[in-house]
């Protein structure tokens, strides 16, 4: 199976496990039950997932066992996208080549499914460690919490926020990059390592090359705001302009914010190559996300 | 000890705990550490920790095992008051005799340092369920989980928000009821008797007893919110008719809902006394919290 059919396959496996934890409007009203599925089931690229399960099989677990940290992973990094948008935030409009969640189901509705969306992480991993108590499942939770929560995603962003309309320097911009993007990426990659049964020290490579994705990911996020048309990012583009956010292309430009990127996509690959061939699919991934060679 | 000096040296004991669960200043900005605080730290009764503690207690546990899950359910339960206060919900400007947290650190903080305290709940869990990976502290998690989330005291205020302003009948009264303010009590005894190694007719039993004084207290609450003042209250009076919420008291009356309450009260109190004078105190607490004998 050649590399985009194989990302297919994974696609549709993590659609269909997202399916079977989100309900279908069982509530009395349904409407948080379809806020929450507009967001979630937009036809995101499911990349955090498909870490979690690819880190746990590279470590000889089995992936039943990584997929309800998967499926909480995607439900925190969509609650993330939806309160990101809203008015009070980085007030988007589009999201995906959709209407964001607020502009759908107004302000309350979307504030209460970004909520929603991150209990039901939290339920759906409390559920998978009650079924099966171990530091296995404990430490594959732990790791989604501490990379989404005030240590990691949520500084970031609140830092992000805090700084908008405001000139930041390097050590600031990175400190965002880390937070914001990158420690969830860590923590799918340390938490489908730690679900598989890896020991620390592989546990702890794993994460360095999430953080090492993390960080490049989104320099070629900040590229693309500038490079790219709405019509393939599926967003507003030039939305950092609009929001007078410094970016790795106002501090050092385009050509030298390829380079870095380029250098840390090789050092997430090396660690991959020094892990060994289990890690291949993960290699091919970083390569594809980063220097898009296919 | 009297039952008033009882209550101020477990609500020290809580308070305590919850220091060292949120950091101070350790963030670059320190601003969402001190929006956290600005609302976790405003003289809250601590009434929901204090009963996962109690429930521990009553079943044989330990008070130490149990004080991660009290503090996170805290936690939950302070994030849940900073969105429902924000403008795009209820849009109120003071809580517990102080500013909301949007009117102080604006609304995105005020976003943020919900979403903060609900990842922070998270961590917290996740931690103590990892040092210490068994039914009992995972069980208290999903207990926990279960009655915040998307079929507890998420849905409750979902339907409370989608139903505002607009005549409401008995039977949705009561679903947001039960969900919106029950879910949580009933979720900090079942939390509290797992973590204390109760038999699963135990749980059940601690939380029925849970959802009666949920829903008694929240039917006072209706109450209060007529016949209080201001002062009495720490927050604005008449905000449920300022909102045109339908409430028990538009439903019923006064009268008749005293009674109803008083009714859901004595069969918790009931199931108390039927398992024992290990729940002594949360007997009494019962009765303090529903009747005001004290």
């Amino acid at each position: 199976m050649d590399f985009k059919s194989d990302m297919q396959a994974r696609i549709q496996e993590i659609e269909a496990a997202l399916q079977t934890y989100i309900p279908k409007q069982e509530a009395f009203p349904p409407v948080i039950f379809e806020a929450m599925g507009y967001s979630l089931f937009a036809g995101g690229k499911r990349l955090r997932p498909m870490m979690v399960l690819a880190a746990c099989e590279a470590v000889g677990g089995k992936k039943e066992m990584a997929m309800p940290f998967a499926c909480a992973l995607e439900m925190i990094h969509t609650y993330s996208l939806i309160h990101d948008d809203l008015p009070a935030m980085d007030n988007d409009d589009y999201r995906r080549g959709r209407l964001t969640s607020h502009k759908v189901y107004g302000e309350d509705m979307a504030i209460l499914a970004g909520d929603g969306l991150l209990h039901h992480a939290m339920e759906t991993m409390a559920q998978a460690c009650y079924e099966n108590p171990c530091k296995e499942t404990t430490g594959a939770m732990l790791a989604i919490a501490k990379g989404a929560g005030i240590h990691g995603m949520l500084t970031g962003q609140v830092v992000d926020v805090y700084f908008e309309g405001k000139p930041i320097d390097k050590e600031t911009l990175d400190f965002i990059h880390i937070h914001k993007t990158a420690a969830m990426i860590r923590g799918a990659l340390e938490a489908g390592a730690r679900v598989g049964g890896a020991s620390e020290e592989v546990v702890e490579k794993f994460g360095l090359a999430g953080e090492k994705i993390g960080v490049a990911f989104q320099i070629l996020d900040d590229i693309l705001d500038v490079t790219s048309t709405m019509e393939e990012l599926g967003k507003p583009i030039h939305s950092d302009e609009k929001n007078e956010k410094t970016t790795y292309v106002t501090l050092y430009g385009i050509e030298e914010s390829r380079k870095i990127a380029a250098k840390l996509s090789d050092e997430a690959v090396a660690i991959w190559k020094e892990l060994g061939e289990s890690c291949d699919f993960l290699q091919t991934l970083t390569n594809y996300l980063l220097q898009r060679t296919y």
